[in-house]
């Protein structure tokens, strides 16, 4: 007859024997903390405000260079974590570019998502393609891809970094690579990834996207919101989420970036998710 | 020693062999057409001219009614294939809606394009989406999609048809089932997959498209022609194809439909395919 | 108000306008015989019996020579198709190479499956890989590899040969080519591919399949008719079909060919489909 | 032009600064510790020896019942990380369950491998499935697969755990759950995973697997052995790691599970990996 077996050993006899197993790097796991039903995060609700966090990018603007800094990024930590990342597995900068200014080109295997808070232009190139980043647009660099930021214009630009940094450490395959001049040198054109990628349901036929992550490094707000508006305006959506939409990859349908899946979302009055 | 084998039989004898053979409903396959090296198209290539097929269809409209026939379509047959296709796994029509007119409500397993060629509006009803029809547009009803077509205007409506039916036929898999209404109803809305899957790089994130099929059924000339021009100024394109753009099924990056790939083109001045 | 147009033509005007129709090249595609709601083949059930094949087959060897017959294959065409194919998409044929023969090495786009019949030994060369065959093995020579056969036994090797030519005429894809020297060279070893891929839940970490096709080439019979005899006896199976296994390509799951599925079955006593 | 902007700020006042950001839950991040060119792991290489952990297994079972234990194992843990995981992404233990013991049934999201070390039977229980344990033979319970050991013989059963929890716990997905009796009900057969995808390049047509993880658990080591004797003694294996096998998927192809690759390797006399 299988049962479980019950066996009754007095604290100090189990207690030798579990410090004398640590001894041997060896943990008696049934004492651990019991393995919770659920998952339960240790990051908490918080809400960064805008109102705070613009004077202090516009400060350190002013009292670091990007000869002092490689990027200018205020990086804000969760209060329940340990470091220094928003959430369990990603991490969220302010980043801004003063006039005049660029942060040098570099590359790396976290990937970062990039959404425009504030600018009258400025660009980040990805990969040789100038990308121009206006409020609301969404601008990726995927893993390994090169990138500098640029400010051509009389005013700050300032967006939200996304990078899943945390995610990339904890699988140590964190590479990181300066690029041997200052930016990447720009052909006559700008945005080629857009004319190639982002005409819905389109693609060039002459050539294939080698890599493993999305061609598409630019979803432009106005397009994005044109398609929330109408859609708003015509469809219930969904009845958790409502109208909100995912942004993908054109060449698979899936994310815009395996780690990190990006969304664009609109509250219609009186919407209640 | 392994070697082929030589073996010298008289004609009478191996005549009346193969003639044996054949009342056993068996083939000496080596005496059958020798296979060629490469494929042999038996289809030739040849032009039907717009300025000779527009008056036929129109005379087609004068004569027979959308009550006699389920859909008023010619058939171009290509003059170098057996049957009536115009290459070898696809067929070619060239369909007419008169004003007032619909063509009744069926479904089948062979896919169908729709290229607009001519009219003032019009509409296809894919699965339930009423869907507009401008000269241009690539219209999708894939295999098994609900579809009926209707002319509201006051021109008539011409448009050219693709399937795939000669393959469906060799893989015996053809079913067709009428609608039991005439038509369709409609909603409120129009062209509702276009409002979810048309717009780049974005898709709803409230549902996942259930079929094999795209989720895409109407891709408007007006922004693929948008996006070629802004290639064609932009870029060079493909050096054998030059401009070119493949329609995508946006859910999965891949061809509009499984077996009949879509394309649209742009010839600049000088180009040289 | 849209409904079906009504229009009554005399039947004389109706036949004039169909004859200048098909001068253009032109169908009339309503008065096609109408689409059926169901497949329905043109292949009629038929049974070819080996008491009545393997006479022809020994008669064909005594008659050709490989010299003479590239292959030496009795190709069974069913009674109810044009042309010689066994089903509408598959050729079915005998094969038999006499002691001493080889079958010259060559390569062709359509796939092909061997099923031995009878035999005590032979085999066959797979780009390079000997795979020895006997009676109830599957041996693959999946599209564009290089293969020869050959008999190093005193007596006959006979086996069904499958071959998706007819699919792969129809898309027009059909390309062949001579190997440069009669066979192909062999090295020490045989029936690699099976070492490497043959065994179950296991795949030499030190190489990717490259192609598209199954990189496993052989199914011993012995493999597959242990694993049916152990489930015959464990397991009800399939309630239309029984115990039924699937020979897959180890390197996917799918089936063993993408245009050819293979399957073992076993009928115990009592079974009925 | 522009340029990288050069500013320099008296330490002081930067570390006011500093000191304020931190305030406001963010980091100046590129003050921080600079990112590495390469992964550098905090796992240090470390041997736990089978002749010290063997004992303190008997031990544990001498003191400490399955009644007070969920489960019996020893979890190594690195001495270069902190927490108790073996690896970055991986836990490992040391489990033992005594003649005439079950260890209950439960279910969680880690997925987990067993490889047998020494045992003369006992069983798991997958999803139902009996599953025989011997020495060197790979055992899986997948996530959310309900599982029981049980020891019906007369000798210990010892393994090793493997299990993803550190990255489960990461993507805070960690659930875990309680099965209604003490062990799953068992029926006649035994390893019908096996008879079912454990023949090589078969599997049984009546049945899709449904889940995401294999349906194959049980990987016997005398299937792996010989598999690796035989390609030992006829192929070179791999320039970097000899004659090595992946356990795989054979749904897929893929890694036995996506989480945990496995794999298993024979060194002949010689070998230099």
């Amino acid at each position: 007859m299988l049962k479980r077996s019950n066996i009754v050993t007095p604290k100090e006899e189990l207690d030798a024997f579990y410090e004398h197993l640590r001894g041997q790097h060896v943990t008696p796991a049934w004492i651990a903390e019991a393995t919770g039903h659920e998952p339960r995060s240790k990051a908490v609700p918080f809400v960064w405000h805008w109102r705070d966090l613009r004077p202090e990018a516009m400060r350190a603007a002013e009292l670091v260079g990007t000869e002092q800094a490689e990027r200018r990024v205020l990086r804000m930590h969760n209060p329940g974590l340990q470091g220094s990342s928003a959430a369990n597995t990603l991490v969220a900068n302010i980043q801004i570019v003063m006039p005049g200014e660029i942060a040098r080109a570099h590359r790396h295997t976290p990937s970062a998502l990039r959404l425009i808070i504030e600018g009258k232009g400025g660009y980040t190139v990805v990969n040789g393609d100038r990308i121009p980043m206006s409020p609301g647009d969404l601008v990726l660099t995927p893993n390994w891809t090169w990138h500098d930021h640029a400010n051509d214009t009389d005013a700050p630009v300032i967006w939200l970094d996304g990078l899943d940094a945390p995610l990339v450490r904890m699988l140590e395959a964190g590479f990181y690579e300066q690029f041997p001049e200052e930016a990447q040198s720009l052909g006559e054109g700008a945005d080629g990834n857009v004319a190639k990628y982002g005409a819905g349901g389109l693609r060039p036929a002459w050539e294939t996207p080698g890599g493993k992550y999305s061609p598409l490094w630019h979803y432009p707000f106005t397009q994005a919101r044109a398609a929330l508006e109408k859609l708003a305006a015509e469809q219930p959506g969904s009845p958790f989420d409502g109208v909100i939409l995912e942004y993908t990859n054109p060449a698979t349908g899936g994310p815009a970036m395996p780690t990190i899946g990006c969304y664009v979302q609109v509250l219609r009055p009186g919407d209640h998710t």
